[in-house]
């Protein structure tokens, strides 16, 4: 992956033996969960989009806070999901939402048996934000853990600037962002001959009722706007553009990493 | 309560028979659950707080957008919800995560015997977004419902702008908002000697994680910042505000309503 | 309402405070969930009929007991239960047995964090009893709690005498009783011209297998004997019947509140 | 064991091959359940007297029936059930609410691949009723089967009349009937020498609350009177008792089943 | 039955009374629970075939080895089993995965009320293995328990050698071995007339892929190879051939029993 | 990895965009999904030791048996799994066997959506192998599929065969065959420092009860035998000994895709 960072093997908790995580890490240790997505992303990207960015985000984000001092380490990537929205698109994988919420609540009982009390999702599917939330308070109810969610670089970006302004804050899924992250990312995985324009340019008339950054949401399912299950513009996606978003989110996951290490909340 | 509406009993579903709501709705009848919560709002708030400013804002809504041709009904409030993060104030009534989930599947499946195909939580509890915005896509997925999330006027405010100034964005709960809200509409229920700030003045340097409106979320309970559970300033609010913010509230639900009834997402 | 009760504010737990809650409340206080349901009564009755039911005779009876002294007070509603026998019916709201159980496992857990360990569910809704029956012991088991069930007025009649007695012991949805008390508590809301008898008289002649009060019970959907639900004759059902079966159900409610509270069974 | 009847093996399902039992059954026939319990009735009747009383009850008025020219068969016995009131008793086996109820729905769901409509749920346990009382209406709203819940000798006895008269109406575990019943059927089980009478008879006194046959009922776990678990007396009991009261009740069992074999409720 | 056995009643500990329970047994003590299934087995043999045969082995193991002085008891028959593999043949009554799991773990947690600490389950159905297997370690994880898994005569045989020679290892479900047990227990419920040879040939040349003793399994349902739902060959079965595979069992069982006994794996 | 394959991205489902793996699927396709774990391993082993042999394995034979002309194709790993008898180890993440069970139901309803038909779990963790196998048939009665398991090289050796000699058969966790195969894969990974021989020894004087390959297995956890969690000796391990154990399992699995391409079972 070019992602331009020089990978710390030891960062990986996986990649430790048992006894060695148990020395490794503290209470103060921050734990990131990769959470990604295997689900359909139009003609023009992997079913792995979101899983890879997730990854690759996370192994960024970690060195790069790492290198500033932060006690920082990296899970392994938990990559099939909640892609309800994307069942009907052949090669999603999906969970449904009580099996993905079982899933981070197991995955939030196993920390309990690290020195760490902080688990941070590191989340590169918008379809996962709501039931990520969810487990976030349910860890801590529950198992008195310090959770965050911390947004790829797919899912970051301010309401109402999410693609490029002709994609009318509407490019949410294989639109420029995405596709440039993955040209960055996995140049080889992308195919550029089949770029199309999907924004649903129907719905911008609508001042309070749209997709994330209105005030009034609905549910949707990404075949509700034409059959390719696109919502964006991926037309002139490139890797510079990548690059430079790349860069742009992991000066801030890094500071943010900083922030939750030193956040008032204290284990329970 | 002091809604400045009159009342239509025809628009509460609950208010009709059987047969009476097949004859008065049409698959393009919007129907709207209020969406409330029984949990502990501080020493100056009653238990009650989001249920009855759920239940008046959707009652003065409906009957706005109704008054406008907009062929919207009013469900039952849904009181008792997911307030895990009050669980340990008394007199808080919490449904676990699951069985919130439940109740939205189950309701969404009921709506399938009527004529209507759009349902809409207007909902009153901030803890509830996520676990709803789960719902809205599992009742479109499993029932082909048009799913739509209206916020409240004690959540709706933009994000940035929750609360005074002196909030410092943080007035989430039992604060200046929602405290003139419950003046506004219930000032029997409200103990304004019991007014006390309580904002978490540590988490305002924090540029990256807080609550809603920063991009890293975290996990909290409601005592985590203190014995009160009360997350904001009531100290200056008054009915005066209260009946501003509601009316401004009304404005745009009454349009949003409107938006939801022509919006391009049809029933599957 | 027409309930003939003064209402006492101070006894809605709901619009108290939370530390307002933790003083009023003591060990030995009863709290009363009025167990309501939203469900299709046939072209006379609203589909509120057992919600409705169920909170005016909570009012009226936490009323009643506490002017004589009982320690007891009412929690909100809980209008949306099992009713999945009128599933079919427009306007039905119904749980799944499973997410009725949790919500009632929910409620009783959240009973904990108050002072009191008495919890009464007032059911108007016959198709809950079975399941309100299985929570009674679930919340002991597990909660150490005191549980009651307690019938209200539509399903409280003794064995053998639901309904006129032309009515044949089957008035049990929609009939003379329960009609009548709407007549008393919210006449506007039934539809006089509506009524048609519907008793399913082939069912009489059995002597051990029929509704209750027959030693074999049966499982049935309401639309098994017809197509309007409707069990029961409202011919004659008036308000001045409805308000003499309201009464003699308040002074019943009423004392088996004050044996409630006095009742051997100790909290665990 | 000692029934009085002639058990016809061909009446057993379980004991057909599957092809048989497609050839033996139609969609008239009743398939009869016996649902016992295994859980502690006090040192002086085994822990299978629930279960044996189940099955043998079954296997009689099977018999009595068919004699008679009902088209009824009888299912292999459910003999681990819902004995939460016991789970304290060394020797009880008991399952949850969710377990009782998920068994049900499966063994109703099995019924589905048999030419047969009809299952009766043959009952020894009183702790059983409610859940049973579930399932009759989930089996026929899920699988539109004919379902019928029929009391063995032990649970069946009118209201108010529960033991002998001394028992104060609470002769519910391990009284006088129960006892007298196994030492008919099993007298080899029956330890006379632990007889001790264990009627909290400072329930008595209340006029409204009380075990089955009071308008108010309670949860209740079987210590909570004792730490022996037994409510009644088995002073007296006596097999010549035992016997008359099984007979009786296989006069009414007979009849009831031809009653099912003729009630006008039609697979759905 | 014809187990050339003889039965001690005292070894039943559903036939002990509580108290009796407690009393004879320890920490030590072996709790045996036969694990049958209910379900089709082709023309010629019952239902209950494996019911009966898990029943009938474990009296006889239990009788055997606590005639050499193993602590060891018997629990009642759960007959009703994961049987999902012949829910298309009338008469099988069987458990979804959940609900079978569900239940092992209430009878895990019930054991907890005893003094005894060690489970066995004998199975007589090979689908159950698996689930069994889960139930062993999640028994152990939740209770501390002592579990194993004994087979019974019908599903214990070495790998690659189930059944005669021409069954080519696949005589797995009313073949030889089954048939000609089942013979020796209970000849009247077999029907010799309907012996009819089921091997699915096709499937003897895969060296890796295959039933049970083959590297590579694969999920199959028993209508997957024939209508009939028989898998094996009984045509020569016979009582002696029977008898014989349940003596060489007894002798096996009754040292793993004592072995079970001494077993160094302690309680937690 | 040192896996002396040339990978074929090609055969990675996930790296195909959704329309590309329906063109380049069909009903006979092979989906393979390595099932591997994150769980304690001891101190020589790191803690994805499964995850990263599953993952590789399945590289090795999709590539290996795609290059003779099997149908056959790579799902992304499934990382984090059944792990509960590691559960107290730090850094094992687990999913209770219901989430577990949910997941894999899941993915394979998501095949659904795929031309393919045909899914191999490809197990790299003993403790999945139960409730894989419950997965087997579930997802073939539910969807149809034809599904298949095929063990990786650290869980494939025959029966009996487990580890060196002087392993008594219980190299199952750490041991020799693991821990060469790491050293062949990762040789990065591995702590040779730490290699401690941990054989239950006292385990192996038993005929009838043990670890797989004894008739009776029982329930354990991995520190039922010492606080290292090691069963087995990786002592003499070494890259040539992984080396030569996964060229050889390699020549098998791509046999056993070929077989499972033209086993006789269809899709339903």
């Amino acid at each position: 992956m070019n992602t331009n960072v020089d990978p710390l093997p030891s960062r990986l908790v996986h990649e430790l033996s048992s006894p060695a995580a148990t020395g490794a890490l503290g209470e103060s240790s921050i734990l990131v969960l990769p959470v990604g997505a295997i689900e359909g992303h139009g003609p023009h990207l992997p079913l792995s989009t979101d899983a890879l960015i997730a990854e690759a985000s996370t192994t960024a984000a970690v060195a790069r806070a790492a290198g500033k001092g932060v006690d920082v380490w990296q899970l392994p990537t938990l990559s099939i999901t909640k892609s309800d929205e994307h069942a009907w698109a052949a090669g999603t994988l999906w969970l449904e939402p009580e099996t993905m919420l079982r899933t981070l609540v197991d995955i939030g009982r196993s920390v309990l048996a690290t020195p760490s009390r902080t688990l941070v999702f590191l989340n590169g599917h918008g379809g996962n934000v709501a039931i990520l939330a969810v487990a976030l308070r349910e860890l801590r109810r529950r198992f008195g853990l310090r959770t965050f969610l911390l947004p790829a670089p797919n899912v970051s970006l301010p309401a109402g600037a999410i693609g490029l302004p002709d994609e009318l804050g509407m490019g949410i899924h294989g639109g420029f962002v995405e596709t440039s992250l993955v040209m960055h990312l996995r140049p080889d995985l992308v195919d550029a001959a089949s770029f199309v324009r999907r924004v649903p340019e129907e719905l911008a008339e609508f001042r309070h009722v749209g997709f994330a950054g209105r005030p009034v949401t609905f549910g949707w399912l990404s075949d509700d706007f034409g059959p390719s299950g696109v919502i964006g513009d991926p037309s002139g996606s490139n890797a510079a553009a990548g690059a430079s978003l790349f860069e742009s989110w992991l000066t801030f996951a890094a500071e943010a990493l900083a922030e939750i290490e030193r956040f008032p909340l204290q284990p329970r």
